[in-house]
């Protein structure tokens, strides 16, 4: 990342908040962990588990919380939230190249666009007829921003997203290369034995703060939107149907999957390659597992999971077999309980006739 | 979607067939759902389980099935297959929007390329040497076609579509952003401990009518052709290998994944995330569910499965840990019907003996 | 692929090794399945199991194992491995088409960047400022090479492949259409109630042999680097999330996901949707089925599996219901074998004492 500038800890404490320890004039250039660090790093330690790893560290510096504050004579920060702090020294020390602002002479805008004086339109990027770039918005080599699309300001788009038509995108987007913001959602109906499409009308609608993995897709609605609130993080790969609607402050893996007109709640975890079936309902705070099939709505919060567990081949060969019969198993055992049932009844009356006849 | 042309509902009847009961005289300009529809929309009801969500819509006109032609007074069209109807009339009341012909002068046209007139090449397009466009395709920005490729007439490729160099396309193709036709599959052999690449020499040939969603991949064969059939529909992040077919209006839902060399009927739907193991074949109109794992042929039409039920993550794990068990249990249970059997043979015969002795 | 040179038999086992066997003058100039050949193909068989299929075949020549060496007098070279042989015959057939030297006019390259005059930088691709781009390496349509990138000899960028800034490739890499190596890793961090970025300050390091699939993605690391190896291969559609480590000769099949700080041995083999998840690792030489979790690290060699039997979907439905009373079901078992136990000796003591009275 070439070189940092360096920072005193006291100036990242008057910027970032917490308490230093130590000397704070100490001076930090990067980030690093630490086993890795340098004296010029600052390192950090987010769960006291680890504490034992302080003492070999090399690192100039060190953020901690408030329960491992005297677990190291290292000049050091202590936060209430040491991971939190960690992500905003990282920011603080690594700030985001600045893009030129401008049009770059390779890019393409299409008539009646709004471009922000401050916004950047990379080479070989093409602006649609009457779309809105926000202020300081970073529109990333070979992007296409459909006609009438509505970017807000601070969007960071890397190469190669691809924004259909119309969508409406809030503030401080980012979304890396390869996303597709609003292509047709998969709707078809059947005539006479063959598939005819379904226009897909509505838009994808997306809030502020929202972060859009590589080659992540989100279809636009049929007659609606597809909704995307504040705050939602998805990772790369993720494809999100038509109608969904995902709540604030969601996370989401690579490679999940959410079907169509499936509503999520806020602050819920979906795993990586979790499928969520079309027209369930999750409540907030709900975490599903990876590779966990959703099959029906969800009402209350918790995690959930629904996973085979793994085995050597010839194990899982064995086990998985049986799964076929699980029924007839089932139905086996309740034979054998009333069997014993009725073997015990009998001896019970055999018992007492015996009583009786002696 | 910007403002449509209004049509009396006899016009719509005399265009795509049904039966038109109430005032015909009135006039729709877009389509809704019952709920959100407006006295200018027309709306539909595909099932006449949601019967009782007419009372409350305040659309101007519905789309009815027969079962359902009584079941309000609004003015209204009778179809025998109502989905089919509402698809075709949304298709009529809005209309693609019309891409100009002609080739932008900020597309690349490679030597010997026959592009029709009528055709439509937008900005950063590359069109490779001798590759052929029909009539009225419009190929969207960025797009990247390969030499010798043939695109039939109708096309519509969105932004980034990239075609490998010979692959052969019919008429009406409809291609989402980011999608993938004709890169190599996946071949490769070890020789003397490292893999070396299997030239994949076959093409990727593409019926008619057939539409391919965002960022949805479809590898060319290795030595015959990977083939899809006339109508097919593929949704998001599908991944089609090498030398696969794909039998005429099978349609295959989002993140669904289908290794080399199978074959797949006509009229199969295959579910969301399903993956299809290698040199498979599944017989026409064989469903599968999402997240499905096809590990043998299917010779049989019907629906099919295996997905693991989803639980909360305490009751997951306590359950799940007997599938690594299942075998030791089965037989567990075998040998208790065995001692079972035993122990009534012994009653039988202590009691025949006790009837003998008495 | 158009017209192929023909070669004698005699030269291209002077090339490419094995004895040949039969009259050495034939001229072959295509390869083709033994069941598609005519006389100007060479064929092959590599499993002595389809040792039939030789006698009806059309081939002018046959690529054949020390084993199958007399089972046809057609013209045959016989090796050790017949399957590489195949796989290196097809690339002498079949040799890449040269890609022109040079830099396209409508390519876009930053300042101090790094071009070798025999590499092909093709129209539309942008290089970053001071990229390195390597002898004979050619740069396809739409490709975006950030800033810094180092790019060895020999590369073969598919159109609009995706390099973030500052990653470092070796030799040979071949990377398919839409691919993005170097996007940020998904690492968020929870602050009173809303996500923050941690910044991704590592690269993507890949090795020499590489091959990536078309829309596959390989996120950069968080602080240190994310690492592919020599010689891994992976297909279409794979998700490799930050500070990933793949080991030499690894194999990767479409739609796998690795997550965050897993560690791949070398020679893995990983089936087409398999999900390892973060933080495991895998020893060397291990196997993964296809859709198969891998929910914890893998220690010794061997083939591992974990995937729900397919089943009709109403026979599903009846045995799947018991997976979330498994435990149950056990505890059943249990309950029942305690009581047989307590019947059997009971018996015992009854007969005993039948014994004594007698």
């Amino acid at each position: 990342m070439g070189m940092s500038v360096s920072h005193r800890l006291t100036d990242i404490a008057a910027q970032l908040g917490g308490r230093v320890l130590g000397d704070g004039e100490v001076r930090v250039a990067q980030i690093a962990t630490l086993e890795n660090a340098q004296p010029h790093h600052i390192s950090f330690l987010t769960n006291s588990k680890y504490r034992a790893q302080l003492a070999g560290t090399r690192a100039g510096a060190v953020i901690l919380g408030e329960a491992d504050a005297e677990a190291t004579g290292l000049p050091r920060i202590i936060s209430d939230n040491p991971y939190a702090y960690f992500a905003k020294v990282s920011a603080l020390l690594n700030p985001l190249p600045e893009a030129r602002p401008g049009i770059h002479p390779a890019a393409i805008v299409g008539a009646g666009a709004k471009i922000d004086a401050t916004a950047s339109i990379a080479a070989t990027a093409v602006i649609g007829e009457n779309a809105t770039i926000g202020a300081h918005s970073v529109i990333g080599e070979g992007c296409c921003i459909g006609a009438n699309v509505v970017i807000g300001s601070h969007a960071r788009l890397y190469p190669h997203v691809v924004i259909y038509h119309g969508c409406v995108i809030g503030d401080n987007l980012i979304a890396h290369a390869g996303s597709v913001i609003g292509s047709d959602g998969f709707g078809i109906a059947m005539d006479e034995g063959r598939w005819i499409n379904i226009p897909q009308i509505g838009r994808v609608v997306i809030g502020n703060d929202v972060e859009i993995g590589a080659n992540t897709t989100i279809d636009r609605g049929a007659l609606n939107d597809t909704v995307i609130e504040d705050g939602v993080k998805m990772d790369n790969q993720i494809q999100v149907a038509h109608n969904v609607r995902i709540g604030a402050h969601t996370a989401i893996a690579g490679c999940a999957g959410i079907a169509g007109s499936a509503v999520i709640g806020r602050y819920c975890l979906i795993g990586g390659g979790a499928r969520i079936l079309g027209h369930l309902q999750l409540a907030d705070h709900v975490e599903i597992a990876a590779h966990t099939l959703v099959g029906k709505s969800i009402r209350e919060a918790g995690a959930y999971a629904a996973i085979f567990p793994l085995a050597k081949q010839e194990d899982w060969r064995k086990n998985a077999v049986h799964l076929r019969h699980l029924d007839e198993l089932s139905k086996r055992v309740k034979a054998l309980e009333r069997e014993l049932e009725t073997i015990k009844l009998e001896t019970v009356e055999r018992e007492t006739l015996k009583g009786r006849e002696s």
